[in-house]
Formats: structure tokens, sequence, C-alpha cells
């Protein structure tokens, strides 16, 4: 085995490949983590759709905070055109929403109301297959911790997860929540952290009464990676990283 | 879809439509969290009834902790005629609390003391009908908590409401209730901010020996925001923002 | 209706009205907080005398931590004669502890020592018509709460207290307990604030080695007020408030 | 019912008295409650002894954390000689720890293991009777607490205690452990000042390496007390406060 | 009862006597507290071995963190031969690990692995009196709460155990966790520092980038002691505490 | 037993014998923990491989928290070549992921599914004698203890892990999480510091708006040992301590 072996997976998000080495590790389960509105959906997102536009990687989106309609339109303020892509089996998105919420869908992919774990990845598992996909996108953990009505085996599933994407060889990007980051608790479960093979935070600084949007690597195995706090912004065409810029 | 197509819905807040490039983006759930008294009942009726008066949208008002009479005079003492608006079919309010607390109700639409999710929703359908509302105000979401008498549930039942509002079409304010918000506890049951599509967070700072309002958009999908702590104030009027003051 | 309508009720206690642009408004529900010793069984009684003494409004005190004997002569010290006034029908004292510790009562108006909301709110409502009151006190809502043996009913419990109060017309004060206001929990259980329309919070800051009493308005609907945190002092004839003091 | 009527009764703590105008107003129960060590339980005695040997008033002390034998000891190296006034009718020790320790007792008086709280306060009164006592003193509440087994009576049962030892007449003193009194938690359950009439904190406060004790009168009804936090010393006669001194 | 009749067990920790005025009150269980790597076990074994040593008092050790021949070969690198003293009788160690944890001991004190509170101290009563012991070390009280699946009743069984010890009216260290003393909370259970009779805390000062120890007196009755933070170290002799040094 | 008998084992970490006079001392069990990314499982598996490598001191990896494939993998951006060291006899690696998330296993070693701490022990012990192993990682125990199903019985099996570790005279590094640990938090369970025999710490420190990573020894018996925070880095040759930098 070498020393320099490994393969990197462009972000798509200008700025932040600069951080790690030139991407993500291949093969690597990410937790992106951070409060409400930090910009967790927009990231990993960005992810999915860049890879699958510029990269040619198609990419599975699972939504399960709001529907996949929704979430089209909510992303087509980007500028990015998710339903095209979809057209061209380059993107596919998984409704978790409706179901659970008891309104039909028109979806192709759609998760039932009731999920276990199994079924959870098999049909992921499915889909992945079904357009090729090499990036993955989880949206989110509490949504599934939710359904899963026994919190407590939320360690095991979460090792499951990453386990099995890990053997699937897609890149994934799970996200979670944060309520307090500043206090130390930069996940929901207070655990999503220690199974996942990188975390990178998205948080809020208070600088006199604005509050300021800065970006955290705090893991990512088998690379170096800057540790340092960058500013970031939420534009018109999604997330970008300053990696020059001052947080403070 | 066009990246420009956003359309905004005017929220009757002097000043505050700046923050958010003109408006509320259309089809948005917006929670409006604070501690007691920072004026989130005021917002929110003042978004239904500005809607209602000023731009021709009528509005569905729910009240839960208070019945719909107290909640008339009061806002009396803003100049709001509510009862005017409510002839004139421009304005519905709900009535959630008389059953609950035993007393008799004479108002026409009244929401029955034991509520189950479904009828609860399907029954504020049935408003939005008759008036043809486009704007929805429910005040207040702990007090649809503490009547489901499954704490566990909630998280589920808000990832319903949410989407089940926004397949409705109309523009829904909810408020919740943030005991601490300068500790990072931004809401009740800390997670009403994460399914929410806009999260407004109206409180307190102290100056000296006095508290001053002030007023931070934490989170509003599909647009550009002002991230700053702008001071407000509730005057005879209502509420009035101030985006050129300073909190400090 | 009109937008001055709101009628004033005067506190009884000097220097307060003034930061509530003359009293409390009519048919309001105050709730006054704060720890051990801060004064809000005074400031309760106080206003339930001075508006029997005064200004000619009857009023009840429900006081459920000392016996109604216990409580007269302990306001005997402010030079407050309850028993004249009582004696007078201007003031009616619900005892409602000597039923739970087991002692006989040869009180007027006693509560039974098992006590559920229906009963003890049917209760009251006879008293305050017995007497004609205008006005009432209850010390306090942890003392409820206890008795309740379910304490996850007390927001319907609470919701359920004011909104009858509302319908009585009467000016109500509620007490509840602040373990430590400075770390925002300004209630025993987090959610009396919400359900009350005025918040007044009695606090102490330390200044040098000394404590300094201080009150603040957190809430108060239907009108305008100061939201300083003013000086106030227990003297020998009760509180006294500061409207131009310096706290600090 | 007069003003200035409130009878004194002389706490036995050099400079103590001068801090509440004369002493403790008459049939008031004060809670001591500090962090170990802090000096409660010499407080206590010192009350109950110097009462019985300067000011003739015979006391009653329940010893709930060390048996009669270990604190007439330990109470010994202050130069009181409890055994004395014991003999002499003066004090009397009922010894709370034998029973439950399950060692055998030669004391007069004595508490069985299974404490119902009628039964202890059936018991204490005629004890109290039996001395013609006007002290009392309990060390401590949490030791009667965890007797108890459903820690959830608690409030009820200090109601209880409280209220009778009004009834009795006799001055009493508590004690109450407050694991950390700078952050707002002066009390073991944290409501044991909400029930008591009275409450003295003993706390330390670290000047450079080293704790200095202090005294502060949180609350004492029907009188006019400081709120100045006062040093004072355990000394070989016992508690001496310093109402001149300076605490840091 | 004379006044200062209180006899005196040297510590056998060089500096530490001079703090107590000459050594432990006579008959006292002292509770040793600290985070972990603090010194606890080093304090409580250095008291037993220099007492069995330099004062010819016999001392018990019992042992249920580790195993009886762990901790001797651990405290023969401070040069303490434990075993000597164990062949001469005045040492005897309590092997309470080996039974829990499955393994055969040929020790011979061994304690079972199903422990309940009589059967634990009637052994230890019958180990003191095998040896005549005036000293008694149990490491640590946590690591009895657990055996006792019954974490409730822990203060019932501290109550038992300290009265007991004094009954047998050997000098006794407990020790126990204190997770974080800086934010006041010096003991595992909240609880410990209240029923034992003298509290030495143990802990760590951070001085620039490096910890320094410290030790403070908390509580020891009958005695005066100081209450400053004094340095010490773990020297290859064991403990050494310096009474003129500077902590900060 | 001479005092300077004590054995030492080679960290193999570049650096931090320096700071323990040369080394674990023999038959320790050692407890890494820090946060996220800390470097806990680099710091673990470089004992382990080093060992091997350079001291001729076989090892096991109990590895729980990812399949032994992926950390083959992983390590292998450290240029360390587990796979042919596993050749040799000198590194074997229980996987005990596999059974647990359902997937099949090409393995040698691998843990069932379904654990219990005494079949867990056996199996380690196999594989300790089956390569003759000197060293001993596990990596974690909140892996181990999430599968106990029953957290209460934590303490007991550190308790048996740690005896028997030492008992196998192997030298141990488990490995543990800790959230916070600049709140004194430095363990999942607040309990696993307790039971080992040595900490070490790894940890965050934020400078400017960059995290630097230092390493504390907040306890190692039987050693001397520093107590300073060193600034340390994982490099493309794994962990190197720096003990004359500075942290600050
Ligand atoms: N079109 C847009 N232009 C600029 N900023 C936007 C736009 N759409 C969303 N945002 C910003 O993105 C935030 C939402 O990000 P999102 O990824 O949904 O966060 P999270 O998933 O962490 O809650 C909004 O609060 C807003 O600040
Ligand atoms: N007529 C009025 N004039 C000025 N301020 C008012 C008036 N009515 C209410 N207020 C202010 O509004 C506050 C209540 O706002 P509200 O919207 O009910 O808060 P919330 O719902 O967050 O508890 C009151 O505490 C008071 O400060
Ligand atoms: N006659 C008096 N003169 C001056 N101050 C008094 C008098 N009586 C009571 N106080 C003060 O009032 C306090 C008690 O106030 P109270 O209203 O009972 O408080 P709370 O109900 O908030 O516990 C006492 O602690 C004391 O400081
Ligand atoms: N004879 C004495 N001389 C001086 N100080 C003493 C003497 N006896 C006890 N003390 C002090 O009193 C403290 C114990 O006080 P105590 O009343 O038992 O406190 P608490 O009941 O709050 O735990 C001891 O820690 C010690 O500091
Ligand atoms: N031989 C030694 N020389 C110097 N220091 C030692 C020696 N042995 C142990 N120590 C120190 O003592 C600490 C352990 O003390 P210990 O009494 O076991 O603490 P605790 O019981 O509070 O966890 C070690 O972390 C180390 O710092
Ligand atoms: N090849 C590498 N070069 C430099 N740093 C690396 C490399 N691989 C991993 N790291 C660093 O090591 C960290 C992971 O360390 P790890 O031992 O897995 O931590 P923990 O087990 O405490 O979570 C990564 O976050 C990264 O910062
Ligand atoms: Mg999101
Ligand atoms: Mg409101
Ligand atoms: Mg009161
Ligand atoms: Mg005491
Ligand atoms: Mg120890
Ligand atoms: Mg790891």
């Amino acid at each position: 085995m070498g020393r320099y072996a490994v393969e990197r997976v462009k972000s798509g998000i200008p700025g932040f490949d600069d951080l790690i080495q030139g991407g993500f590790p291949k093969g690597t389960t990410v937790l992106v983590t951070g409060p409400t509105g930090s910009g967790k959906t927009t990231f990993a997102v960005q992810f999915a759709y860049k890879g699958a536009e510029l990269y040619n990687e198609p990419a599975v989106i699972v939504t399960l905070e709001e529907r996949a309609q929704d979430l089209r339109k909510e992303m087509a303020t980007f500028g990015w055109d998710l339903e095209r892509l979809e057209r061209e089996k380059k993107i596919a998105i998984v409704d978790g929403v409706s179901a659970v919420v008891g309104l039909p869908s028109e979806e192709q992919y759609v998760l039932e109301g009731n999920l276990n774990t199994e079924d959870f990845l098999r049909y992921i598992y499915r889909v992945v297959k079904a357009i090729d996909a090499k990036r993955l996108v989880i949206d989110s953990i509490p949504s599934i911790a939710f359904r899963l009505h026994d919190e407590s085996r939320i360690r095991e599933v979460l090792l499951q997860l990453n386990t099995i994407l890990l053997e699937m060889g897609v890149a994934s990007i799970l996200t979670t929540e944060a309520p307090d980051p500043g206090r130390g608790k930069i996940s929901r479960y207070g655990m999503e952290e220690y199974i996942a093979r990188g975390v990178v935070l998205l948080d809020f600084v208070e600088k006199e009464v604005e509050l300021k949007r800065y970006l955290l690597i705090r893991k990512m195995r088998e690379t170096k990676h800057s540790m340092k706090k960058y500013p970031f912004e939420i534009t018109e065409e999604g997330i970008v990283v300053y990696p020059s810029g001052e947080v403070y």
C-alpha cells in the first residue's frame, strides 16, 4: 500500500478543496454540522449538484426534512436546475418526507413512512446503483433518528450507515444539527462526529452586531487539513469559502 | 426554473422587508421566536392584519394561548380593528382556547378541546379555504405540543405541519418560546428552528439597566438576508424595525 | 373599538404605576416572580390591601404557602390591618394551607386538602362573588402545582386559570418562584411567564458586598411600559419603587 | 394589631442580632443553609445551647446526621457542655441516627428507623412539651428527606413541618445543604428557601488562595434586616459574626 | 467534658499536620476527594502505611478499584514495602476486586463479589479486630456504590458507614471522585462531603500551560484548620505538602 | 520490592517517552481520551504498530468503530503497512464492526455481533496468546459500551477489563470520547479515567482562529511525569510530540 495513494473527490465548493489537499479523500463519509440556517443543506446539495454537473459523478440526494419538490424549488434560487440533471440521470432525489406527512407523491424515488434501518439502506443502495452514483447526500441524521422511535439505537445505526456507505464506495455527506457549537456540542446526539470520518462545522460568530459565517474542518481522516476558521458566504451561486479571509 | 423567480410577501412590519430583499419568499413558513414579551404575538398578528388590510391577502389567525375575544381586545390597543376585517371576511380567528379551558364560545371558528394533528390540520385547511386565505398565523407551537400529550412526537408533527402549510401555499408564521437565546436555546423544544424555512428571533439586550429590543433573522431560505441585530420598538401602531439603528 | 380605551387599575405600590402609564391595564393577570425574599408576597398583598383600602376595590387573597392567620400577623408588621378590612367585607382571605397540613381552621374561607383545578376555580369564583371582589391574589403557583400530583398538567392548568380570571374580569396577581433570574430562569416551571399577560420580576443585584433590590417589568400587554431596572425597598410601610433611582 | 409588636428571639451568635433589629422575630422558622463545613450545625446548636444557657429558653435538638453522643463530643470542643444542660432539662437531644444505622442507643430520646412525617412531628411535639422548649433545631432537612423514600413529597412535608412549628410557637432552625450558592443553588431541593420564613446563608468566598467565611441574610420576614455579606469565624467559642468587617 | 481534650492522629503526610493543629482529631472519618490522578489513593495508603510504620498504629486498607497485588506493586514505587508490614500484622489489605472481576485470589482478606452493606461492614469489623487496627482506608466510595445496584440508597449507606466507623473508634479515610471541583462539584454523588467529618480536597490548578497540585481542607470538625490552598507534590517518597508554598 | 524496578514500555510516539521517564510503566492500562479528530486512533495504532515494528513487541488491535480493512487503508496514509506485520504475525487486528453492521468479513479475527463481556475478554485473550502479544489496543470504550445494552454496568465492565489486562501483563491502550475537556468532562461516561492507570488527553486549543493540538498527561501511576500541555502534530508519519514547544 503506497502512502500517497489517496484519491480526491472534488467538493464543488469554491475555495474548500484547498483546505484539504485537493478534495475529500475517496470513500469518505463527511458529517456537515451546524446550527439552523448555517448552510448544511446548501453545502450538501452543492456537493451533489456540482459533482454531477462538473465532474460527471452522479449523485443521490435523500431529503428527509422537506419534500423533493420543495428542495428543487429552493435550490433553483441558486440557479441550480436539479430537474434537468435528474432527467439526465445524473441526480436522483429520494423523497423521504411525503409518506411521513401523509401527502401523495409523484416522485420516482419515495421512502415509505415506516422506516427501518435495513430497508432504508437497501433502498438507498438500489437508487445508488440505478444511476451508478458516486456521491450521496443524506439530509439529515436527526430526521432518520426520530423515525426510529428508539434513539438509544442511534449509535448502532450510524455505525451501520457509515460502514455500508464506505463499502459502497460512494463519497457521502450526512448532515446533523449542532444546537450550540460554541459550548462544545457539535452534534444533536453528541456522537455523530465520532462515527464519521470527516467533520465540517458551519457556524456563526458574532462580530459587533452582525453574525458572520465561518467553516471549520474538525476532522478529516487520511489527509492533512487546515484547522483554521474560514469565512464563507452563501451567495446567489451557493457557498463560497474564502481561504485567505479573516473571520474576526 | 429561473433564478430570480422568488415572489415576495410583504410582512406588514415597517422596516422589516428591507432586510430580506423585499419580503418573505412566497410559500415560506417562518418561525418567530423569543422570550416572553418579546413581541411574537404582535409580530404575527400584525403580519396577518396588515396583509389583509393593505395587501388584500386574507389571513387566518389560530390563537392557542388566549381566546379570540381577548386577542381582539388586546390588539385594539394598536388601533387594529380585527372585528371589522373579520366581518369583511378578510380575517378569520380560530379560537383554540375556549374548549380547552371549558368555557363556552360564541366564536364562528372554534377548535375542539381534544385535538389530534390530523383534525387540527384539516380544520385549519377548511378555514383557509373559507376565506381564501393567503396568510396564516399559529400562536404558538408549545400550545399545540402540550395538547399532544406525547411531546416525543413533536418533531414529526412539526414536519407534517410545515409540509402541509407549504402545500397549501399560504405564507405562515408560527411562534415558539425561546427561554434563553443568549445561551443558544432559541426554541422551546430545540428543534422548531430546524423544521421552519425561516427563523426570526425577537429578543432583548441589556444596555445599562434597560432592556432594549432587537430582531435578528437567523435563517431565511430562498433569499439573501441581513444577519445583523436590528433595534425595534413596539409602538402604539405595532412593531417598527429600524434598519439603520444601533442595538448597543 | 377605540385605541385609548385601556382602563387602569392602580397597583397601590408607590412609584410603580408611573412605569406602566398609570396602572395595570384592566382585566390583566400579572405574574410576580423572583427568588426567595424578593418581596413577591408583600407586593401581592399590598396590591390587594391598598386596592381595598384606597380604591374601594374589594380583594380576595388565596394563601397557599402559609395560613391566613400567619399571613395576617406578618402583614401587620407593615401596619396593614387585614382583619379590619375582612370585617368590612373588603378583603377575603382563602386559607389554602390548614387542610393540607392537617390542622383545624377557624377561617371563613378554607380550601380542602385534596384539590382539583375545577373545584379550586369554582371556590375562588364563589369567594370573588361573595365580596364582589375586583382584585385577586394567588400566592403561589408552585403551591398549586405540587398539589396536582401531575406537574405535566401545569401548562394546561395555568391556561385555564388565566382565561377564567380574565373572564371574571378581576385584576389578578399570581406569584411564582424564580430560582435564578440572572441565568434566564425567571419562573419555576419555565412557562408561567408565557401564559400571564404581564410579568413583573423582583430580584437582587449584588453591589459590592450588599444585595440591592430591583424591579423589572418584563412584559405588560396592552400598554407601553418602561423596561428599566428600578430600585425598590421594602420599608415598614411596604414596597416603594424609585422610578428615578439607580440600580447599579 | 400594633405595628411594632414583633418580639425578638436572641440568636446567641455574637454580632448576629444586630443585623436583624435585635433578634429573630418570634415564632419564626429559619433555614440555615450552606455548603459542607460552612458552620450550619455549629450555628444551629449554638442557637439552642445559648438560648438554654443565657436566656433560659429550653431547646430541643434533633440530630439526623450524627448520633447524639457524637454531637455532644464535637460540641465540647467549643466548651459547650450539652450534657449538663440536658441534666437540667434545658436541652433535649433527639437521636435520629442510631436506629437508622442499626446501632443500639442509650439515649432518652430516640427516633425510630422507619419514619413518617406524622410520627416524626408528633414525637418532636412530645419532646418540646416535655421540657417546655422555646427553641428547636432540626439538623438537617436532607436527612429527613432521604428517609421519606419519595422525594417528590418534600414540598408538602416542608410546608407541614413549617406550619406546625409556627403553630407550636417555638423558634426553629432547620438546616439544609447548598451545594453551590454562587450559582444560585442555595438549597438541596431548590425549594426549602421558599417555605421557610427566614433564610441565612453561610458560605465561603475565595480571597487569594484562602477561603473566607461569610454570612448573608437572604430573607427574614417581619423585620428589616441587612442584606450585606458579613465575615464570620468559627472560633473556639463557636460562631462570631463581624458586623463591621469586610468580606473581600 | 474538657475543651482541649481532642487527641490527634498523625497523618503521616509531611507538612499536612501543621494545617490542622497537629493531626486529625481522633475518631474522625475524613473524605479525601479530587479528580483522577490527584493523589487520593497515594494519600490514603500513605496515611495507613506511615501510621503502621512510624506510629505503631496498625491499618486496614480496603481496595475496591484495583487488586491487592496491583496496589502493592504500585506503592512499591514510593519505596513502601506493604508486604513486610502485612507479615508483621501491622497492615491488612482487603482485596475487594478479584471476586467482582471473576479472578481467583490468593489473598488472606477477600471481599465477596456480591456485597451488601451489612456484610461489608461486618467483614471490615472483623479485619480491624484481627490486627487491632487503629486506622482504616476505603478506596473508594463510588466503588462501593456501584455494587449496591441502587444508588438512591447511597446516603443511607454512607451515614451507616460513617457512624459505625466512629463507633469502632478507628481513624478512617474514605476516597471519592470529584469530577470538577472548580465548578462546585466536590464529590461523585454530591453528598459524601456532608456525611464525612472532615473533607480534604486534592486538585489541580492550571498555571500557564502546566497543572499544579494543591490541597485544601474544606472541613474538619473538632479543630481549627487552615482554609488556604497549599501546593503539594507526589515525590518518590509519596505526598509532601508545602505549608509555606504558593499555589499561584 | 525495589523502588526503581519499574520497567518501561516505549510508546513509539516521538517525543512522548521523555515526558514519562522513558516510557509507560510496564503492565499499565492507559486511557487515551479527547474529542473527535484529536488523534486517539492514530495514537493507539501507532503505539501498536511501532511496538511491533521497532521493539519486536507483537500487538493486538481491536477495532470497534471501523472495519479492519478500513483501518488498514486509513493507516496506510501514514506509511504504516499493517498487512505486512499481520503476515509476520506481529500484528493481529480484531474486526469488531463487520458482524454488528451485518456485513460479511474475510478477516481472520472477527468479533460476533452479540457481545458479552466474558466472551469479549476470552476472545481477546485468545488472540493475545495466538501472537504472543505484548501490546493491546481497544478502540473504543463507548463502542463496547453501546453493545452492552445496559450502560449502568459500564463501571463494572471497565473494572473487569482493566484488571484482566493487568493480569495478562500486556501494555494496553483504551480510547474514549471526551466531548468537552475544557469543561472538565474528559470522558464519555465520566468514570473511565478513574479506572485506568494512566490518562492521556489529546485536545485542541483555539489560538486566534486556528485550532492547535496539545497533549496532557493527566495521570500515570508508578511514575513521575510532566503535567504540562505539549503541542503535537499529526504528520504524514503519524503523531509527533514537541516536548519543548509552546502551546499558547
Ligand atoms: N438565494 C439565496 N441567496 C443568498 N443566500 C441564501 C439564498 N438561499 C438561502 N440562503 C441562505 O442560506 C440559508 C439556508 O441555508 P441552509 O443550507 O438551508 O441551512 P441549514 O440546512 O444549515 O439550515 C438561509 O438562511 C440564507 O441565509
Ligand atoms: N399598546 C401598546 N403600546 C406599546 N407597547 C405595547 C402595547 N401593547 C403591548 N405592548 C408591548 O408588547 C409586549 C407584548 O408583546 P407580545 O407580542 O404579546 O409578546 P410575546 O407574544 O412575545 O409574549 C408587552 O410586554 C409590551 O411591552
Ligand atoms: N416589617 C418589615 N420591614 C422591612 N422589611 C421587611 C419587613 N417585613 C419583611 N420585610 C422584608 O421582606 C422580605 C420578605 O418579603 P416577601 O414578600 O415575603 O418575599 P417573597 O414572597 O418573595 O419570598 C423579608 O426577607 C424582608 O427583607
Ligand atoms: N473547635 C473548633 N475550633 C475552630 N473551628 C472549628 C472547631 N470545630 C469545628 N470547627 C470548624 O467548623 C467546621 C464545621 O462546622 P459545621 O457546623 O459542622 O459545618 P456544617 O454543619 O455546615 O457542615 C469545621 O470544618 C471547622 O472549620
Ligand atoms: N513513583 C512516583 N513518583 C512520582 N509520582 C508518582 C509516582 N507514582 C504515582 N505518581 C503520581 O501519582 C498520581 C496517581 O496518584 P493516585 O494517588 O493514584 O491518584 P488518584 O487515586 O487520585 O487517582 C500519578 O498520576 C502520578 O502523577
Ligand atoms: N495522512 C495524514 N496526514 C496528516 N494528518 C492526518 C492524516 N490522516 C489523518 N490525519 C489527521 O488525524 C485526524 C484523525 O485522527 P484520529 O486518530 O482518527 O482521531 P480520533 O480517533 O481522535 O477521532 C484527522 O482529523 C486529521 O486531522
Ligand atoms: Mg437544512
Ligand atoms: Mg405571545
Ligand atoms: Mg412569598
Ligand atoms: Mg452539619
Ligand atoms: Mg485512586
Ligand atoms: Mg478514533
